[in-house]
């Protein structure tokens, strides 16, 4: 039978489960990435598994959010991500070589491998021909210590791409013409996988922007083959010999297919505040604008820097635009200045950061109040800019440079200067000296855990009887951002549940934490719409608010990451039988559950309670036995714990 | 009669007074600069001033301090100050060209000119043989709107500097040995005059930090002569034609005088947490370090990062060191790419930050929890790096560079390693794309005030009687840093007072906040050791204090440019005639003083009662005609509106 990519990636990794779409199913994964962020509490859930060294082929941990440094967490941060990874055998990128998915793209990507990591643009790893899955950070810790990542079954949507990007269209152009059909739900349950004559315009740098922001669209991962482009890309790295080609079998079967004309593309730009709402950059031109920004892994690679330079060049951003450039690695710094294209940035007015995640996760660079921000980076969700009633423009780097130079949204067709036409050089200089290979065995390592550094906190198993309010009650969409925020006060609080959980939906009722910490023994429900959980892979979603002491989520749908660290910290994801429910039930009503335990281990149906309106609303669940155990036993840790 | 340098350039400006020890004169001040955390709220003053537009030759404003835009109040703030100047006539240094005293050196500096600056270090532009002060922000909008500033006449220390810096020692360890010999306080009311044949080996930029650091002798100001090397200077920065000679007349005399041979120096290091604290390198070698910084006014020329550079190529830093490099201007990054030396600092491993102070004013680049910090920057305050207990030195690039090299205090005479002979261009790359012109004049701009701006508070005047409690005790040489903090944290809300003010003395008693409030309207008194107030020249240290009802610091003695601001805000500082009372003195005393208007309008001597021991101290006050006023007014902002 002709087969799929996704699917030739998927039996080369099974070892448990069988593939029938929706069902779940265990692949083993050969590397794992964690980022700063989220690697504190990867780290911290490893050292209490107890395993001592890590049994993957790969692990690697980046520094790239935390990199302001306003007072001592960050640094201490560091310092135990560094102990951590010489004593469990784990590559450490240092502070300042860059943003994980580009890194570790180009100094460990190998076609054909599988990928998991603490961060949902992991499936940017799919520009190369692997299959990368975003994860919260203790699946992560537990593919780490060689236990398999669980998944359903996905379905496979083939885009197949025809034609060539015209001048100015980039793509970024091809990802938001994705969002633009399909919204930020459209890849829920799905593994998106490129193919046709499009791909050979597309290198493997493109793909990663493609990929990358195939979690926008709520997709489970994203995929290309490995072909020439990746060749070229793996040589131009100096790792040649890693490259393999994994295509689809000719006349393979999709789930369902899309196809793009990249020659019909025109630039296109999100408005805030989704990435899903996208139209034409046309329709928009004309809007002044406060700042343009580029950077980020959605728009990492040396063209998307380059392209920008060779625009400015000679050229002057008016001097009330804050025109932002983002550094993804020390890499991509060192041949811009090789190549003479930081100059060109410094000359024309940009402000230079160090290289990072930065802005994209609203570390700096906050635009002014109510001025618009065009960005290269892959999320504009409310606030995540650092300012809270942001009006942050998703786009090209094209688009955004372009109107930094003009001072207005900019159709960069429109602009009055020939097409930078970018060549990429053959070979890079390439500099390694700040990954640092993981010792060759556990010598006696202490952990350095700072102050700020806390234990996690230990859960009880799941009561029988729950009756609790509902405290929060959200419309669709919701995303992991307004659950729990980032941004430059509560990001050096990953590693100190306690402190960071005064967060927990500040963005969207700043009266949470007081009401939740009055039910925290009792236990509390939220409500929410459709797609709830989007957006960041950050388990700090579901951690935080399990101290607070929820204990169920009933929603319309949900996100799929999302659900899985729901249920890791041993909340139940629930959802509507009836959608209308939702119309039904009021923030602080309560709600009670009976019988529950007997209930979930038999049946997926069960009933909930709404003691103010005196209703009952029929609820299912869609979890595996082995999820099931997962909440049953108050989360993962303690399932390890007991089988320990 | 034979001038020294520093009466010539007074003679030149005075405009009331006479020259006589420690009596008030008038200076007419031929520029301003302002920086961002201090600028808002001189434009804040000017606009309340009603003037309309600057009556100096020459302002400027600059944007180094808020530069992480955690949120969107950094951003604001640009966009109020871009206003601002464009309304008023005021050059605008916009986010990213760089730290106000260097490029203003660079772009502004003339010899024989003078200057007032809302920073602290505006003394650096003696090191182009100008006059220059630092002041409070109101000072400075005085100035802008053509009053002249008031000073008391000041000693001057004349240090004649001979033979020859060894290599490896620099204009840093100068200034070092200078705080090794005479402390923290030893250029109170003086100003520092720099001469001998040892000046011929010193470039302009090397003086700019001799300067640069002479506030933290406490001294009123720094000179240098204008002689060769500053027309060398203004050369290389295509502004030959500003040039002028101005030596000391020969034979000049001096309130007091030093020798410094510099051949005899040796490379210094300031420990924790003073930058008096100073010792050779070789005492404290060996000290496993964290991080290394490379930034500052205080070593801000194209050689202190040139050297490093060039000391680091082909050498890679541990990768347990954080290196951190910090640009002091826009001209420096394109000169050290156009010099093939950024790539140097890139490659072993630099952090590269953007163009501005950073965490010279803690905003980012914290150290880990008690871990080493070595940095070139001028202070190292308790906790002014951000992390509260911080272990901050102070050192020269040379110092800070081997250490980063070897990860531990380095004498760098002891790295084997060729000095590196760094030829400064004759001339150098000179971009102003990011230094914006006043208009012309006045159109109808209006000034874009975000929604944390807010409008300065209004003070009423002295009351003859205040009985209050003593809510603060301190020991010596409290910096305004302890008072007011800077940091990530608080800078953001320089322009709002009622917010601000909730961190006075929060690093020393965090119960201070809601104890003056208790007493807002009744009145409260602070009592200081000597040296009170030392340290930056942030008006908020008095603004903020006096706008949570403190009527009086009762202090040995007090810095100058503090107690200037405390007067402007209507706080009286206070002097005990026998420090011993100090002792007699406890927190939450209360204090009454009688008759207060009569009594000072009369004789420069006080008393205060304590009511809790029954005692009654005596007390002084330096207060010229025009401060008493002031204070009896409620502040300098009074003074003017009733002048009106």
């Amino acid at each position: 039978m002709a087969r799929n990519l996704t699917q030739k990636l998927i039996d080369a990794h099974l070892i448990e489960g069988k593939k029938i779409a929706g069902e779940e199913i265990g692949l083993r994964m050969d590397q794992t990435l964690a980022q700063d962020a989220t690697g504190t509490m990867v780290m911290l859930a490893f050292e209490a598994m107890g395993i001592g060294r890590v049994r993957t082929e790969l692990s690697a941990q980046y520094v790239g959010h935390n990199l302001l440094q306003t007072d001592y967490r960050n640094a201490d941060d560091h310092l135990f991500l560094r102990s951590a990874c010489r004593k469990f055998g784990v590559w450490y990128s240092r502070p300042g070589n860059g943003v994980s998915h580009p890194v570790h793209m180009q100094r460990f990507g190998v076609p054909g491998k599988t990928l998991v990591g603490s961060d949902s643009h992991t499936p940017a790893a799919g520009g190369l021909g692997m299959l990368s899955f975003g994860a919260g950070g203790l699946e992560v810790a537990t593919a780490m210590a060689g236990n398999p990542l669980y998944i359903n079954v996905p379905k496979v949507m083939g885009v197949r791409l025809v034609g060539q990007l015209p001048d100015w269209v980039s793509a970024k152009d091809v990802i938001l013409e994705m969002l633009r059909r399909h919204g930020v739900d459209g890849g829920r349950g799905k593994i998106i996988e490129y193919f046709g004559p499009g791909l050979a315009n597309l290198t493997a740098m493109d793909r990663h922007v493609i990929a990358n922001m195939g979690t926008e669209l709520g997709a489970t991962s994203t995929v290309f083959p490995s072909d020439g482009a990746v060749r070229e890309f793996l040589r131009s790295q100096g790792r040649g010999d890693a490259w393999q080609e994994i295509l689809a079998d000719p006349g393979a079967d999709y789930d369902e297919t899309d196809e793009i004309d990249l020659s019909a593309l025109e630039p296109l730009i999100a408005l805030p505040s989704s990435p899903g709402n996208v139209v034409p950059v046309r329709d928009v031109a004309g809007r002044p604008i406060y700042q343009a920004y580029i950077g980020s892994p959605a728009n990492p690679g040396l063209r998307d820097f380059a392209v920008p330079a060779l625009m400015v060049d000679g050229r002057q951003v008016p001097d009330h635009i804050s025109f932002d450039v983002n550094p993804t690695s020390r890499q991509l710094i060192e041949n811009m200045i090789e190549m003479g294209l930081m100059e060109f940035l410094i000359k024309t007015g940009a402000r230079f950061h160090q290289a990072g995640c930065n802005g994209c996760i609203g570390m700096g660079q906050a635009p002014a109040t109510g001025k618009i921000s065009l960005r290269t980076v892959p999320r504009n969700f409310p606030g995540r800019s650092g300012t809270v009633e942001d009006q942050v423009y998703l786009c090209s780097p094209e688009t955004a440079t372009a109107s930094a130079l003009t001072g207005i949204i900019t159709d960069p067709r429109t602009l009055d200067i020939p097409y930078p036409r970018f060549a990429h050089p053959a070979s890079l200089k390439i500099n390694t000296a700040l990954l640092i290979p993981p010792e060759a065995k556990e010598k006696s390592i202490e952990l350095e855990k700072g102050p700020n550094i806390k234990p996690m906190p230990v859960f009880g198993d799941l009561p029988d009887r729950i009756e609790g309010p509902v405290l929060l009650k959200v419309e669709d969409n919701v995303s992991t951002d307004e659950i729990m925020p980032a941004g430059a006060a509560v990001l050096p609080l990953r590693s100190n549940i306690p402190e960071i959980s005064r967060y927990v939906f500040s963005r969207i009722d700043d009266s949470y934490y007081e009401r939740a910490m009055a039910y925290r023994d009792k236990g509390s429900f939220v409500v929410g719409g459709s797609n709830y959980g989007q957006g960041s892979s950050r388990e700090h979603a579901a951690l935080a608010p399990r101290y607070l002491g929820l204990r169920a989520v009933i929603a319309k749908s949900f996100a799929r990451i999302h659900a899985q660290n729901l249920v890791n910290y041993g909340i139940l994801p629930l959802v509507f039988e009836d959608p209308e429910d939702w119309s039904d039930i009021h923030q602080d009503d309560v709600l009670r559950f009976d019988r529950l335990r007997s209930v979930l281990s038999s049946i997926r149906h069960l009933e909930v309670h709404n003691l103010n309106r005196d209703r009952t609303y029929r609820l299912v669940h869609h979890l595996s036995r082995r999820q099931l155990q997962m909440v049953v036993s108050g989360g993962l840790i303690n399932v390890i714990r007991n089988n320990h």
